[in-house]
């Protein structure tokens, strides 16, 4: 939860004078997005989402995840969509901010995930990475396997703080997964962040995704792995085969995976695990005083990592 | 900002079920208030707030204040209206909380206040005092002046840590105000809290008044005192005269103040500054660590008292 920056009212008044949306009848500061400043906007013509974007994000970066949104919901996914101003721009300027105006999805994120939610959210992953094909902007992923290592050593020295022996663990998986990580799998955009609360269901209806501010290019593999991180655990630290079946199943179904996908599953949700593992235990390192942001435990990802050290194979995660 | 409690979906379609306002399409956590938890709520019926009401709210409090809504509403004052499930209750359980379901209003409240702002907010604070009359409960002012000696009492002894001397300028203030306090002023139900971000406006015009949770009976001129103080002081703590003027001018042609009135208002004045002097002193001294509120300086509050001592009569701030 996080509202990072105050829109005085005149500023709004001016920001949306730039578009055909009528006039302001209310901004809330919402309380979900940890990067960014984000106001529920309702206006005359409807609703939308008025995002500022905070430090964390690169506004080199912000034509990538825009244009995906347009390019994605064009072809079907339902995802916000960037308003465009009378001028045609997706991107303003609100605050010293860039900010942007998308439309609102109805829709709430499952707070405790059951098995008819892992089954939509594999399916709605495997129709993106379908719907990802021929976007024409390239995003390396700025946080996958050859950028773990020199962020692990911006933490190395002070990990075993957090837990005794995690500098060791943490080397060795490191190196192992550079060793070890698949090469040539099928790659295109990925959402790499398709955690619950980027998932919007009505019911156990899925109705749209949220959140592609860590979208890039990797392996489409690599996305389902972190969705296993993500969905299939329970809260006690528990690996839940029968969402991982139900997960994997709807994905295969709209996009079969490879024998390599299949091969390379175990070590993807190794480095999955790894990711989200670093970037937690840098976070957590570095809580400013009075910060504003509870960091999420870091601990909770050597568990999943530890499991998947654990399995055998694909099967081990219900893949049929 | 605070969201203090989460809810799951499951718990919040089971609550919703208790109302006719149709099924959930959307619930987001609102960064707007700092005593309870918000989430802007929609159905397929509308919009509405839904409040969980937090540790810092007495559940015995909660009839006077959802009664006092439903009255002030019947009377033509533009505030949430809570809404009756089908057995009649304005009052829920949620999340282990008290919790309560209130109509969705319109607007924002201005971050830089105006003149015509302060006119708005006194033509309506006088509406809300006439309302007022006749509201069958009684809630005595817990934050009124017989409380602030108490108050002080659990943070006199670390003031000075605040500003050199703070313990002995509030305590020889509230000897003076213990003595120079009125009595018999026209006395009814005030909202006692009644600061920009409890005022909607749409472009300059009022749209309602919200955060009834601090509402008590009190003299009803000690609410306009507390207006003076929130909202006719400017950033590098001017008095605005001219704010001042619009305010008192506005309040008086819908409720003329009598002769013991106007000639309180300066103590008054005093008094309200010392009022959130002291609240702010008391949780200044008491951020939890990693609190996820930054609490309001309460040096703000100590210019404010020093002018209001400055002043020699109500014609300081305005009163024609």
């Amino acid at each position: 939860m996080a509202v990072y920056t105050e829109v005085a009212d005149e500023d709004l008044a001016r920001f949306v004078a730039r578009y055909d949306i009528g006039r302001v009848l209310s901004c809330k500061g919402i309380a979900e997005g940890v990067e960014n400043t984000n106001f529920l906007l309702q206006t005359t013509a409807g609703h939308f989402i008025l995002t500022l974007y905070e430090k964390r994000v690169d506004p080199g970066d912000l034509p990538f995840f825009l244009g995906l949104m347009q390019h994605l919901a064009r072809r079907g996914v339902i995802c916000p969509q960037p308003v465009a101003a009378r001028d045609g721009a997706t991107l303003g300027e609100l605050a010293g901010r860039p900010a942007a105006l998308v439309t609102f999805l109805e829709g709430m994120w499952p707070r405790r995930p059951v098995v008819e939610h892992c089954a939509g959210v594999g399916r709605a992953l495997a129709g993106l990475h379908l719907a990802g094909e021929g976007f024409g902007l390239v995003r390396p992923n700025a946080l996958g396997q050859a950028a773990w290592a020199p962020l692990f050593a911006q933490s190395a020295d002070r990990a075993d703080s957090v837990a005794p022996g995690l500098t060791a663990e943490i080397g060795g998986e490191l190196a192992a997964l550079a060793a070890g990580w698949p090469q040539g799998l099928p790659a295109g955009v990925i959402h790499a962040d398709l955690f619950p609360d980027n998932v919007f269901f009505l019911g156990n209806r899925l109705s749209g995704l949220i959140d592609f501010y860590f979208a890039c290019d990797d392996f489409l593999a690599y996305d389902l792995a972190i969705c296993l991180n993500a969905w299939c655990f329970e809260p006690d630290g528990a690996f839940n085969f029968t969402k991982g079946q139900a997960l994997l199943t709807a994905y295969c179904r709209e996009r079969p995976l490879g024998p390599a996908e299949v091969a390379a599953l175990p070590v993807l949700a190794r480095g999955a695990a790894v990711r989200f593992l670093l970037t937690r235990l840098h976070d957590w390192l570095r809580v400013p005083p009075g910060a504003l942001v509870v960091p999420k435990d870091p601990l909770e990802y050597l568990g999943k990592l530890r499991f998947h050290r654990a399995v055998a194979s694909a099967r081990d995660y219900g893949l049929l």
